[in-house]
């Protein structure tokens, strides 16, 4: 079960109400199904036919909350589409369809829903899915939608977030915190002087790439996986905290993109974007260190970075160090809602 | 596909912008991946283990709009599983589990939450079902909750929309205009003077029961069936226009309960709430004559009222008629929220 995030800000820690993760664990994780992996694992897992298990994730976006107003309905349809399936993709599933749950102002006119149902289309097309059926409300408040998608994975393959074992090493896919830069430059709070990394950042915030087929390939390789939405020091927490293992992470191995190297190089509290900014949706994943050639070479076959930036410990926690071996604190490991 | 529906009032039709209907076959219909029967069932239906297929079922309901404020957070929790549940039972499917989505404003506490939990825990024991993920938002508005169902039927068993035949008969479970009664009496539009009538009335309102039982027995049984929630005209015309046949039903043999009958027979405006009044969460189904016996005999063994109201025909369109063989007119087929 996944929580939300929020575009700005967290909370002080001392006094504060249940976060989302412990809401979850104690009203929710009593109800969970079998299937549910006890609501650790953000999907679940269903029989389908003969060899082959479903997958099942729910996600939610709130206008304001995980998409800026004004946002264009398309990038809003692939933004929600696209959440869903980077979660698919971390289980290595292949994506088969999803149903749709729109609550919409009624101020929003046919041309929203027209543009909205434009941004479906083109990413059903890019993915290869269907729309297997949803439901219509009216709301006096923020634009709601959520999506319910359904994967298919070989039974038994499904890469859970609890197979992390002490001496695998971490791998991220992609590039960490551009997502994180370029809300940054859409609200006006990090000044970039290049254009086309300004855009690229943004474009990274507005429209993640959910990692389908290096996920697919990792099913068999991969101990342990989930996408980075909550921030990498989070998400590597929840998957830690799954495998009851801890983890350490070398701040300087991060892979940063050319758009984001600039800002993050400049200037400390930017380094936090890739430590601690959401909506990266890159893999996440642990692996035996004798899959490192396998995973180099599914680098090169699937055209994406795939860099080991730590390594799985006895123990909990995260730990991230700089190139003298220091702790760096984490300004905000995973966004809060309440 | 299913739409939302409003609590209060309908807007006139001409001028108007597009209904829910209308948006769905616009934008969405051009959407639909195979196992969505076109968006017109409501359901999809995806393969299954060995024998079995899986309903896919997501409906929403937002606070001011499927329930009142103040609503108990119990009961918000039952009515949200139970209209999925009831979508499940009208296809002839046993319910397997749920996704939950919560949107809720930062002011409810967690006192809310426990109580939301607990509705789902019991009804989670009634129905044998669990809760297999979700995701949690904040929102700067009403509550906004939607689950997507799952449940299980016989390959090929699954009793859709479209197969209404003419000279069926049409049935319906339990009673109409419950709910809309209901509501009316919370909300102060119906007074009653009996305390027990009025206390059954808003219960029907706020507590649908899914007629999970009988819609499976009646799988084999029911050529066509969905359940009752726009209204009884309002859902018969989509049965009809999914099956392209029309149908005639006879306002004196309409189902009403002991509490509704005096409000009912006392004034022609609330025999409206059995025609048009949404949330019955009945099964409305068409079978042929020759299987009256074994529906009769269902009926016993399920314990419910089970109703032959009228008949299938050639043509399209729902006609009502009175005592004298007259067509009724009905006040709002089925609520709109634009």
């Amino acid at each position: 079960m996944c929580c939300g995030r929020a575009i700005s800000a967290t909370e002080d820690v001392a006094g504060r109400p249940l976060s989302e993760f412990e809401r979850v664990a104690r009203f929710f994780a009593p109800l969970a199904a079998p299937g549910a992996l006890g609501l650790v694992d953000d999907v679940a897992l269903i029989d389908g036919p003969p060899g082959e298990q479903y997958v099942l994730k729910t996600d939610a976006i709130v206008e304001g909350v995980d998409f800026l107003p004004g946002t264009p309905a398309d990038q809003v349809a692939q933004k929600l589409l696209r959440v869903n399936l980077s979660d698919l993709a971390a289980k290595g599933a292949a994506p088969l369809g999803y149903l749709l749950v729109t609550a919409l102002p009624r101020s929003l006119g046919e041309d929203w829903l027209a543009a909205f149902a434009a941004g479906l289309a083109k990413d059903q097309a890019t993915y290869g899915i269907g729309l297997l059926g949803g439901d219509m409300s009216a709301i006096d408040g923020p634009i709601t939608l959520s999506i319910a998608a359904i994967g298919r994975v070989a039974a038994g393959r499904a890469v859970l977030r609890s197979g992390a074992r002490p001496g695998d090493l971490v791998y991220v896919s992609g590039t960490l915190g551009d997502a994180a830069l370029g809300l940054a430059v859409q609200q006006g709070r990090l000044a970039l002087p290049d254009a086309t990394a300004r855009e690229f950042l943004i474009d990274r915030y507005h429209l993640p790439q959910p990692r389908l087929a290096l996920g697919q390939r990792l099913a068999g390789l991969a101990h342990a996986m989930l996408d980075v939405s909550d921030g990498l020091v989070a998400d590597l927490g929840h998957l830690c905290d799954a495998s009851g293992v801890g983890a350490t992470v070398e701040a300087a191995l991060l892979p940063l993109s050319a758009a984001a190297l600039p800002a993050v190089n400049g200037d400390r509290h930017w380094l936090q974007a890739a430590l601690g900014g959401g909506d990266d949706y890159e893999l996440l994943f642990s692996a035996p260190q004798e899959a490192a050639p396998a995973i180099a070479a599914l680098a090169r076959e699937t055209g994406l970075r795939v860099t080991a930036i730590g390594r799985i410990a006895e123990g909990s926690g995260v730990r991230v160090l700089d190139r003298d071996g220091a702790e760096l604190p984490v300004e905000h490991a995973g966004y809060r809602h309440f």
